[in-house]
């Protein structure tokens, strides 16, 4: 249950009032200019003590609250800059692109000329990249953030890169745009907090092993601590099929765009960790309605760090960009 | 390996052949004008007593044999009709809709009435409906098998419907122009065999537990049998998540379209389980560049039988069909 | 709802309250001396106008019925001889062997001579073994079963093998003591309404697909047929791992012993998919406290037709015999 | 590969060597007395100029290495205390116990009790408990890890309790016995990281959708940073069934006692997710011949702030450890 308190109620006695209750307090002006209580979904009934402070309230079915339809059915706008708002209604999509691993700066200069080329504002790039085997390469670390800042800057591009484990959660929300919580660290509760706990944009990745219950409700724990900023990124979950990487779960994107109120973006490249399947994946995307979609694309991919079997190359990017923006229309989008 | 042996071999000696090798013998002219002889994709090398018998022959990686893009690279043509053929390389997409079952009469006339207004060539329904409990409606079978064929022929409409097991397999045959091999029979070698052993249509369902490699294995039991008249059709799989009710596999489609040549068809209805989810899944699969969409229809669905939550109505299908319209040029299809 | 009629009714008008409540007919005396009719489980009240020919009526949670708990508690008895009963209240573990694929007479008879020595009663041999690929070994088929019948008589042993489609179920009903539904045929309905239509005992393998709940509403489909004669079988799940072939789902067989009545058996080898692990997966299911243990044993393993990998030779099953033995004083129960 | 280097070598020629070949640089001499060096798998031959170098090297398949029985066959052994050693081959297998959650001193002390009652020497208890939803109760934090501690030393126990993520891994370090390393963040390298540099036995759980590949090569990572004391997990894998909370994988148990030289403990509790399969999960886990045993136990189950239904009683756990004891001759193994 989310109870919006009247205005008139200072952060004291709405600290009081939470603790009573065992409730999140909760403060941000897009959703209610006073205190914001949120209790477990399991309380059907307004608390009789919490009447007179109540100004209204909203009975929810399970703890997806804040980014519940039912709370607010009108899709969220997640800014990242004056001109580039992620979600909301005007039907726009738009690109992302960049490698798995930042490895050098040349590197995410020719990426940065090809967003430049094809108008994409977003370029992205991993820097930690613990991956499940400890004799590969684990990534440039800070200096990659670095890189990444420098030349997005130069080319008046947004930054999203991923954080991977609360130890190096800051030098992320420092250096990015756009946080991305990478799949393996969905549940990461120290990464969780500290991103509520700030008001940069967030890209929460669903983990590959998590419902969508599970995925909304880790988002839930960004929005109950005040920042709303948060974007939903389906890709792949893990299942018995084996000759691709994983399975996208179109399902879920439409199941999401049913019962919450968040952007919505999809990677296809992890999905199927092929590049053979990564342009027809981001047109069916496209053709969903969704807010965004995330390409991973190298100079030159067989000789990538990671994921080298799943990134396309700039001429494949170029043709995909081409053939979606030639579908834009026909599906009432704009792609940006 | 697949073995084309010369044309002057007859039928006995092609025979002792394969008997000689455990070869399964083939005869289809799309494939070659004279016998074929299909071993094990373990033989990577001709035997040396089939160099004097064989015109040539093609090393397979797998026992997707005939299917392979390795042995036929062009995408393979079923034709339905004159002017009624799924697959080939002419960008078209077939819609295929009507209700989960076959209920009544006045039924599957209300739904012909949809497909000619829609310009829709393919009518479906299930006659056999053996669920997973013994307690819920089991289908018409045989009645329903004739009000569908008579409907149908009042319309000009094409049938496809299901066959569940080997028991009723010959009754399917004999009404459907397409016969189709519902998700739980695709192991079962009775209905296999029974449509290898004739030449109509076959639209073969994957396993919602069967990986992509043994589906098309399965399709490799009816083409080997000389039916070259094989559709595939991903209608979701079972994962862990259950908020929608199967995981529609498009990256299973993307490798379908890479490795196999044959047409490829979608049924997006089955695979979410609900309604709200029904068109932006077409228009997603639509997006792929497949050869074929099916959707269930009722007219009534919240009174049908059997599949109440996922059957869309026909003001639904009709806005569907119109969005699809829309979307054709810019993905470079024609929609029919 | 299953309602027990008045003992006084008589078979007519049975069938009459059947079609006007559609209802499922069913009379076997283990369960009632009258007729029964089983309603959907989601009648909770019984119907006003049976109030004056029910004796008496039980309401399920779900479409598990006769298998319930809730509707009989104490656990069925299959009588297989007349010293050779599955299931039941005596803390009994039957254990039963032999190949994969039945492939000579040889072969069983070697077998046979294993169970012999080890007091093992139940031989088991596959004939029908239409696999996944075309190309491989597609078992002996109606000459297996008599090569099987042949050598069980000759040594006192009963038979259990396998149907897998529709076209052969009166072949293996006729030869077999156990009539097995594969995992591959668990909803094949022409296989169950085969089984459910004569009385002898059926082994039903859980699909590897297949729910808990899906699994015994295929049981009931005999059940309800009035074929009491039902033993469940667990034989792994398809999952994400694929370092064992399939996942041995024992979290499942606690659920069933929870919640059904029927005798449980677990097959250890086709789970695993490598010998290395049966003898441990055998004394772990040993250890559950089931009702009978499935194991693949071949003369010689390594040229076996069909699932190599998983057979143990003779010399492992003597073993594991043993250990079986020795363990069985210290978890309450008697190996037979 | 693993490269033995020559004892001669000191440590700033084998860090040289390390970065020159981009290896991992170890030290421990329960392995060898020298610097050690690992390089990725995919190194099958020793590189020329370490030759000179070398002591001794083995060759791995894949980047399971240090815990692979190709590197070290005998089971390690992982010692809590003098008398406390889990692992080995002295058919050992160690009793754990404790609530899912710490609530309060009382309820540890309870446990405690029942510990010395049935010679358990390890207590557990969950102090931060960040769960999916941030609506329920998440933890007591430090305050719980001190009532632990205190009474664990009150007591003679010893102590294992879970670390979620990197924020508070130095917390959990330092009042831990045993550092548990949560499902959840099995890929967190900021809490892998940490466990490797310090030389506390570690537990590390199975991620419920990992691989046992990745699992253990998250082993892998603690290990290769020098710290030998690693305990293996195996907690139920996310599946497509939802009868139960998870799946209890005993074949991949096997695979790891075939493969991997680390110690095996299994949690039934969290696998079936209710007190009904406990005990015979627990008994068939047993029979497996694993390591050890991690069972929920809480006084009062029912009104437990999280995962209230798969806890037993004190009188449940009685009657498991009484059974376990009684079958522990029958299977060769000694319950501690």
């Amino acid at each position: 249950m989310i109870v919006h308190l009247k205005t008139t109620i200072g952060h004291d006695e709405a600290k009081r009032l939470a603790q009573t209750h065992q409730a999140i307090l909760t403060h941000n002006t897009q959703w209610h200019t006073g205190f914001i209580l949120t209790l477990s979904s399991k309380v059907k009934e307004l608390p009789a003590d919490l009447t007179q402070y109540a100004e209204d309230y909203v009975v929810l079915d399970t703890d997806i609250q804040f980014a519940s339809r039912s709370y607010q059915d009108q899709k969220a706008e997640v800014r990242i800059a004056e001109d580039l708002v992620i979600g909301g209604e005007d039907n726009s999509t738009w690109l992302m692109t960049g490698p798995c691993s930042v490895e050098s700066k040349a590197q995410i200069e020719t990426i940065a000329a090809l967003c430049k080329t094809h108008d994409v504002r977003i370029i992205r790039g991993g820097c930690y990249k613990p991956r499940t085997s400890p004799y590969s390469f684990q990534g440039l670390g800070l200096e990659g953030l670095q890189i990444l800042r420098e030349v997005a800057d130069a080319n008046d591009l947004k930054v999203i890169t991923e954080v991977r484990d609360a130890s190096h959660v800051q030098d992320v929300i420092e250096h990015a745009d756009i946080i991305q919580i990478g799949a393996k660290a969905m549940y990461d509760h120290g990464i969780l907090r500290a991103c509520g706990n700030q008001s940069k944009p967030v890209l929460l990745k669903r983990g590959f092993n998590s419902t969508l219950q599970e995925f909304v409700q880790a988002a839930e724990f960004i929005l109950s601590l005040g920042n709303p900023n948060v974007i939903l990124c389906e890709r792949g979950i893990r299942t018995f099929e084996k000759a691709t990487r994983f399975t996208l779960d179109l399902c879920g994107v439409s199941w999401l765009k049913e019962h919450c109120n968040l952007p919505i973006v999809v990677d296809p490249s992890h999905a199927i960790g092929y590049r053979f399947g990564v342009a027809d994946l981001s047109r069916a995307s496209f053709a969903m309605g969704i807010d965004g979609l995330l390409i991973e694309c190298h100079p030159n991919p067989s000789e990538a760090k990671s994921d080298a079997a799943q990134q396309i190359n700039q001429e494949m990017f170029s043709e995909l960009a081409a053939s979606l923006r030639k579908m834009a229309p026909g599906i009432g989008r704009r792609l940006k």
